[in-house]
């Protein structure tokens, strides 16, 4: 079997090379996926042209072409996320709406285009807004045809109304880590399982 | 003009005499009403035989009718709830679903019968969640025909998959005692505001 | 390998004998469990005393523990909820509650107790609401150990402000069928493949 | 009194001239507000080049600075949003974003700049998804310091996965045309109230 891959989108609203907690996050979920055999690469999507719409290449510049090559080509796709107003970012939204194009799109079996790819999500905030965030984009997520391990979300936000960031602490918090861990050993095991044994086409 | 009153319903999951939270911060939420002249009850709702349903009264030992009456004679009605799994609480939940009956309810004037009056939310949890438990709330009652002020609502929860409670911290930090100071001084305006001008009938 | 269950939580309001558009959605998902080879229970929630609180048995009557048992004895669970002020209803979020007592369990192997078990969803409502539920539910089950299939979401709703009943509708629309038909599909298949390759504990 | 002014700002992900259901509905909105002596403007944010980021002008040729102005000189602000993958769009949360600017912005008498505006909101989509973007959207306008009227929401949604626009009806359902209505009046008369009325400064 050939090694599984993983893509992470980094859902920031600050363009590269500002500092960024998601992308601090990210790469420790990326980390701990490489400790089960999976290789992987961030992307900044404020980087790229990502136009509004809902088709998979909008024209005109539209830039989502170029990541959803890569969203096709991985077997995990890792949404990561800040907080705003107790939402995910509207990066993540648009990032979204570009996949809600796959809905339309099946392989040769006739199977939704996403079908067998797992995805995981990762959320940090100064306070506040991460279960909602998870919420949003696992179903966002399952409704395009991704499947979601158990317990594949981590995530940090600090206490109420407070305004220190996640790459400002000293050290990762020992649960934060955790979250991490085990986000990446479920969905490392349930690519491999679903990329042995995929999803059956309709009879 | 009468004095204003105010409404606090407690959708911690814990029946009396136990810790609530919630209580705590309710408890902040009336005495800061306290000093705009309104007058307060709370109401732990779980105390009481609230029965599942969207009937005003669902009969057979329904005790929600007692709280309704108390709804009724309110200007502000402020729903305090726990966080659980990153949501509201059953309770609060059901306490919406009761208002729910109200939407065919119609003063002489044929008004929705809760126009007029003014809706604020306190929301506790260990962490996160209270920003989402807050917009649930504010659709919910604005739906049924409360209205609610700038910034009306007070919370707390602490950093990431923490487990102290609020009622545990030595001292109310600022940032909640001025989001609580907040709520009460907008809510009691508003409720002073419409008691004075109330909303007009449709034509 | 033995026969795959599922067990369907039925989260309306209504309690027994009431005609309830939930049990009928679920019904049609468990025939289409069914031509996977899984075998089902369907249980309505709200005829059971299943009390408030986060604890597997709150004891004084609690009747949750017999539910709980059956969860424990499922391969798949399907929660059907009704759609109330756009939420899905306090009893959907009173089941996720009690789950919530789970996260302290652990197999003899140290996993979470619900590793394995995969989750499926099932909303009907009037009107507006079944992605909302559905993200929350998918939260909240896959928080506390359970996976989520592709596309595991079968749902039904009438036009804006409508008040037709699922249960009242001449024939399933199609595209129903379909969604359910998928739910079935994917949540056997992976229920199986996890049955054969279940997540590995840490380290 | 100088005459209340409301400003609609259409969340579409289509860039004019394309047609827009969102653009329909917040012209009723426009309309029913003209009959209680509201003018107004409505603007397509998609048009403008919205930088992400959250700030009050993000530099190097960001046009929210244009739309800011408009809010700020507005009584009454209508957000209006379509709904994809049952979320407000990521317009809508480009925008609450950059309102989440005026949260350290003050007026002479040190209260919130947006302190006596209102807010309403209007949703459309060709399935389920209004009232949760309604929530989203009443939290996160509520917390930077608007007030909501009562039922100061109206949307239109069709039945479950279908594909009709809100355009393309051959009327304006009798309901949605009451929501609106009530939208107008309500939010008009509090706007009214607080113009005569406003909020008290912290002592």
């Amino acid at each position: 079997m050939t090694a599984l891959t993983a893509l992470a989108l980094n859902c920031t609203l600050k363009p590269s090379p500002a500092d960024s907690s998601t992308d601090l996050l990210l790469s420790q979920v990326m980390t701990e996926l490489g400790t089960h055999d999976v290789t992987g690469t961030t992307v900044r999507v404020v980087d790229f042209d990502v136009r509004p719409g809902v088709e998979t290449d909008m024209g005109d510049g539209d830039e989502w072409p170029k990541i959803r090559e890569l969203v096709l080509a991985a077997d995990i796709v890792v949404i990561g996320t800040p907080i705003w107003m107790g939402h995910m970012s509207s990066i993540a939204q648009r990032v979204l709406e570009r996949l809600d194009a796959e809905l339309s799109e099946t392989d040769e079996q006739g199977r939704p285009i996403l079908f067998d790819k797992v995805a995981a999500v990762a959320v940090v905030g100064n306070e506040d807004g991460a279960h909602h965030a998870t919420a949003e984009l696992y179903q966002g997520l399952v409704d395009v045809g991704f499947t979601v391990a158990a317990q594949a979300a981590t995530y940090w936000n600090g206490e109420a109304m407070q305004t220190v960031d996640y790459r400002e602490l000293d050290e990762t918090p020992e649960a934060v880590a955790n979250a991490t861990e085990i986000l990446a050993r479920t969905s490392a095991h349930l690519a491999r399982a679903l990329r042995a044994q995929p999803y059956p086409a309709a009879d």
